[in-house]
């Protein structure tokens, strides 16, 4: 097999974010659930951008700022997802090729327009998504380029394809490449809320061994297992994958390959916007781990690269993150 | 005369910013003058977009930043500018809305899109701008409420619209329609380049007697005035306004009015980005100065707002300035 041209090819939602502080009140007043996910129609977007504070807009999406960490690690990667042929679709190609992301998925012309996800901070630092899918939803098959998936070390997929059909249908495609291609497939959750929608068909995914790393943070693992436990959720979990990370937040975070397990706690930060912390976090420990570290240096540059994120807003580094990871690893 | 219903309406280019850190080798290899303003095509805008890394998108545009400020700090205010129907012109809109602004122009069809300024900012804080005026330079004379002028204490105006030409030709309409309701007329100088282009205009203006409120930094008060000498441009300038301010970065600021003179040093912060500095210096004297308070404590405000606002990317203030103005004023 000849050496792949991409560390990781990564497939998500091509969303812009909207990032706007706000208190605990505003969140009450729209009735949303803080931390978490919420999809959202045209109409309650337009609400809800309407009520919300001045905004910044910048790149983001799970598996993109995935992508936009790793790069700033040094992998090199690669990115499939759908934008429309709009301001915000040639804002979203732009901040990930600016990244040094191969990424040449056509726009899709006509409705609906680029995904943008309004992302609402506490001053806890939590961040509550409301995502207007627009686009991204019509990720479909054709634009999974398999002959790209086999150039990648890593095929990285993110839980929320699960939500738009099209994606979702085009994932198994995906996976299938890879493995034919003897590529690794990793897999983040996402979030714990997927799981009432899509748990059975991750849970099949994973007994059915398609998956090689999979990402989870505690309570995605406690979803995924149905126990009430983290020692518990690991022991159910750890033996069916090849490779499991489970992120803690300021717990730090903890993983298990072939019967080794290390844990690692969280690196000190001044945290202002948790968004992004998780696909991060998910960037270190792939970086690592694809360049052959240890798992305990694999999840350090994970919890370095997430608290990086978390010191600002926005989902994507900002900093040198090969200095920081210099500076901690030494 | 009835109480206004504005303390300050501004007109200005509706712009949104789209920035990214630069090095300064990248300003050398770009041919670009650090620190000031050049007006870019739709060509150069491309390529140079193209060629700078990932950006964030905020509300901008001068006298809408310093509308921003106001507002931040209590002021009532409204904004004329023109946006193009697309979604820059939402962000644009929605961020000014947002802020707590008046703001009822209607977006204007087609070509050309709303504008944007490629704003790169060296490490040393600096920024260098690149405006593509798109819609903002088709502000028309319709545009100009005039009625909406007259519930405005100030009129606040901003030497960037004597670029383009039908802004340009607007402008006179508006400090016309200002000075018959009584009202107050407020003018920055925006940019010492500016002054190669439009000098004669601006003198022009103030030796008419149509500008009682001037904002100038220390090259835009030499170079309107011809010359070296920072004290002998204020001896030259200052008799023939009713209020004249000049800021001088980190050496604070001096406003003279009716044979009055103050200075204050500027505040302690820490520079990350200096966009929008003057535009929040303004916003905060022009705050001080419609509420009665003295030229000190004016030129006090001034600096506080330009403090936070060049404390982090983006040229609107973040923090809470009417807290901050406590602190310091007491």
């Amino acid at each position: 097999m000849t050496a792949p041209r991409f560390d990781v090819l990564a497939i998500g939602n091509a969303i812009v974010d909207v990032i706007a502080p706000c208190d605990d009140a505003f969140l009450a007043q729209e009735a949303l659930e803080k931390g978490g996910m919420a999809l959202i129609d045209t109409a309650r977007a337009t609400q809800l951008y309407g009520r919300m504070g001045p905004g910044r807009e910048i790149g983001g999406g799970s598996a993109a700022n995935t992508c936009a960490a790793l790069a700033a690690l040094g992998s090199k990667c690669a990115f499939i997802g759908q934008v429309a042929d709009d301001q915000l679709g040639q804002i979203f190609a732009h901040d990930i090729r600016a990244a040094g992301i191969h990424f040449d998925v056509a726009p899709r012309a006509g409705d609906p327009p680029t995904a943008r996800c309004l992302v609402l901070v506490t001053p806890d630092g939590q961040r509550t998504l409301n995502t207007y899918l627009g686009a991204s939803q019509h990720l479909s098959g054709a634009a999974i380029d398999k002959s790209l998936i086999g150039e990648a070390a890593v095929l990285y997929l993110e839980g929320y394809l699960w939500d738009p059909d099209e994606a979702r249908l085009a994932m198994r495609g995906a996976i299938d490449a890879a493995r034919a291609a003897g590529r690794k497939v990793a897999f983040t959750l996402s979030d714990a809320f997927l799981l009432n929608r899509h748990g059975d068909d991750f849970r099949g995914l994973i007994d059915d061994g398609l998956i090689d790393i999979l990402f989870a943070n505690e309570a995605e693992l406690l979803g995924l297992t149905g126990v009430n436990d983290f020692e518990a959720g690991i022991a159910a979990l750890a033996p069916k994958l090849p490779v499991l990370v489970v992120t803690r937040s300021e717990k730090g975070a903890v993983a298990i390959a072939g019967g080794e397990r290390a844990e690692v706690p969280a690196q000190p930060a001044t945290v202002l916007d948790t968004t992004g912390a998780g696909d991060c976090f998910a960037a270190g420990f792939l970086h690592g781990h694809v360049q052959g570290k240890s798992l305990s240096e694999s999840l350090t540059i994970g919890a370095v690269a997430a608290a990086e994120v978390i010191s600002h807003y926005g989902a994507r580094p900002e900093a040198d993150l090969q200095a920081l990871v210099r500076e901690t690893l030494g």
